[in-house]
């Protein structure tokens, strides 16, 4: 028999409420296996989250999967489940944190339902401010344990109703591919929407090694920034502490400093837009 | 079968020395369920470590829990394990880690031993600045594991001998409630002394949306400060950036602002005096 | 049957790499017990995750420890798996990481070979720059789940073709010892290289509490820094905030400030030369 497995993501921090959730959701689910994909995103970065997401889930077992970045908690967004083609459920807010995981890399949403069956939360009053001890993690352990039931959760929803974000997607002009930075990650590299697809399509045929001009454009006032970058295949190809342009891990384009971070080096946060063209 | 569960917390950091721990307990216990609370606290802050226990613990599986804040190391203070009426028990040193959590979360503390017996300590030399590895974690997978009794770790003592904190209590005027800072949390919301009760006695009764006068007191010399926030249940009620108090997910007084970091804004740490009166 | 266990370190951050190289671990060995013994190393600091793995890892139960700090990914450095006296795996790139640990605590390598069967890698096309998910992980979790068995994973090489770092060795003059910080630990305390032994052939017999002179080695151009310390065996033998030099809990000297930050206070890092002399 395995044991049911659970992924975990918020923006709860490291001192306790995280693990408060894994502690409900053990108790519940007591031969659980949870893992943390993050608890430090940058508080209330919905859109981190769904980046982290997106980008994680494909690559988990089969499960329950559990995130919480909530800043509308206690307002009138919805608690909800997804059922998703691969056969996870998706438990947390509707405020497009779940959506894009969801319809992306687990085949699609197969089925909405909100969270109303007070049965598979936790016993005793619901705080308006910590709905993922309430709500989320209870009903995630009672779906994960097999004592509830997706159907039982509460009421279908219209799956077209579910809030979503807009994907970032790249701009591809003659010459140029524009993309906002999608995510900073932890290495300070610079994710970028659209792949080696689209880097072609704007620029053409791109040789390994190739130079690379990538501005990022001007940010309250301040002037625009240029850097001069090869393409490459692997960090090693450019001298430590100098900028390249590469494919990532996901297929997605990303600029970088060879054992630097250039997110820290510019100041670039997420959400900056960045053009690519020959140099 | 059930497997033996054990909440793990302490001031380590995250550099290998809980790892550490954790190793020598699932050596110990191969199919311990262990659950970091957190181990990202303020170095050697007692206070916080008996908070964050005091909060989580009611929330864990009966199980054992072992904490280890503990600048005495090696010094005269006690390693002690608590047996507490919910059935767990708790294992550190004892310099008041321990004690609130068992006393008020757990059902109160039904018994006190100190730890003695080495044939549950990791074999060989005990160091005198490492006893979360030597001492505390053994005994913890030991007991865990059920190839130790409770009665075996070593002697009985009183319980009224055990070291306490003072549990920080608001102190409730005509029209004020004051309380310090208990702790502020990775979202930088000031968590206060007293719920709802303590601030109807002082204030009477409150309507949601009334306006609160929230005072800072005066600090090494600095003046008092002061923020116009409003009572509120969720978050939501105020708009992004605007403060606000609250009582939060365990029933006592907090300061936040919505979507920010009050004490980050406000240079606020854990012990500063706060005023909470009508404007 | 016990369950298999794989301990995991890396500089991935906490933002969602480690969490996706478990997701595919547990995908392959669903049953198994993972430790995480630390994944916010300095970024690309070799010696530092060696440091720790040297430490940790004898605490360990014996498993597969897949360890990743790879600024050369994607380029000719070898993929390997080195097989310990202990019993133990280890798992992740050829530059000088692994090496140290496999020789020291677990008993010496007995045998290594090079990452070449992808029949387990992760299926598909593997990237050049994550192959903690693609090939160390997946590799790892094969051979804990015991469908791979050491042999299959790629071709024998030679022990002494492995990149190895040169251990840190003290310095032993007349009345002086002399060491470089081989890593600055989360409470900020310096471990040196050598123990008792080596502090006694500098200094010769050392009384509890005797005054050290601690000299910080000039460094770009700075002078030199001198400490008043004490020799003692805990931190509490002298006041807070205070330096002392003491025997750490693997046996090698460090240098502290009691419930202080010695390495914040004086702007150490790791490299720093330390001269420990009778004051």
């Amino acid at each position: 028999m395995q044991r049911p497995f659970i992924s975990f993501l918020t923006d709860f921090g490291l001192d306790g409420a995280a693990a408060v959730c894994r502690g409900v959701m053990l108790s519940i689910c007591r031969d659980a296996q949870i893992v943390d994909i993050s608890h430090t995103l940058r508080k209330y970065a919905i859109a981190d989250g769904a980046y982290l997401l997106s980008w994680s889930l494909p690559y988990m077992p089969v499960g329950v999967h559990v995130a919480v970045v909530d800043p509308g908690v206690g307002t009138a967004r919805r608690p909800v489940a997804l059922k998703v083609a691969r056969g996870d459920v998706l438990v947390g807010p509707d405020n497009g944190l779940l959506s894009g995981a969801a319809a992306d890399g687990l085949g699609g949403i197969v089925e909405a339902r909100v969270l109303e069956n007070r049965d598979y939360w936790l016993p005793g009053t619901v705080s308006s401010t910590f709905h993922g001890r309430d709500i989320f993690s209870p009903v995630a352990a009672h779906l994960a344990a097999g004592d509830a039931t997706y159907e039982a959760v509460g009421s279908r929803i219209d799956v077209e109703s579910l809030v979503r974000l807009d994907p970032p997607r790249p701009a591809i002009g003659e010459g140029l591919l524009e993309s906002p930075v999608t995510y900073v990650d932890s290495f300070g590299n610079l994710r970028l929407a659209g792949g080696a697809t689209e880097l072609a399509e704007a620029l053409g045929d791109l040789k390994g090694g190739e130079a690379l001009r990538v501005e990022l454009a001007a940010e309250d006032g301040e002037t625009s920034h240029v850097e001069a970058t090869r393409y490459v295949q692997t960090f090693g190809e450019v001298p430590a502490g100098q900028p390249l342009v590469y494919v990532d891990s996901s297929g997605n384009i990303a600029v970088a400093d060879n054992q630097g971070n250039i997110a820290a080096r510019l100041g670039v946060r997420a959400g900056r837009t960045v053009r690519i063209s020959r140099s």
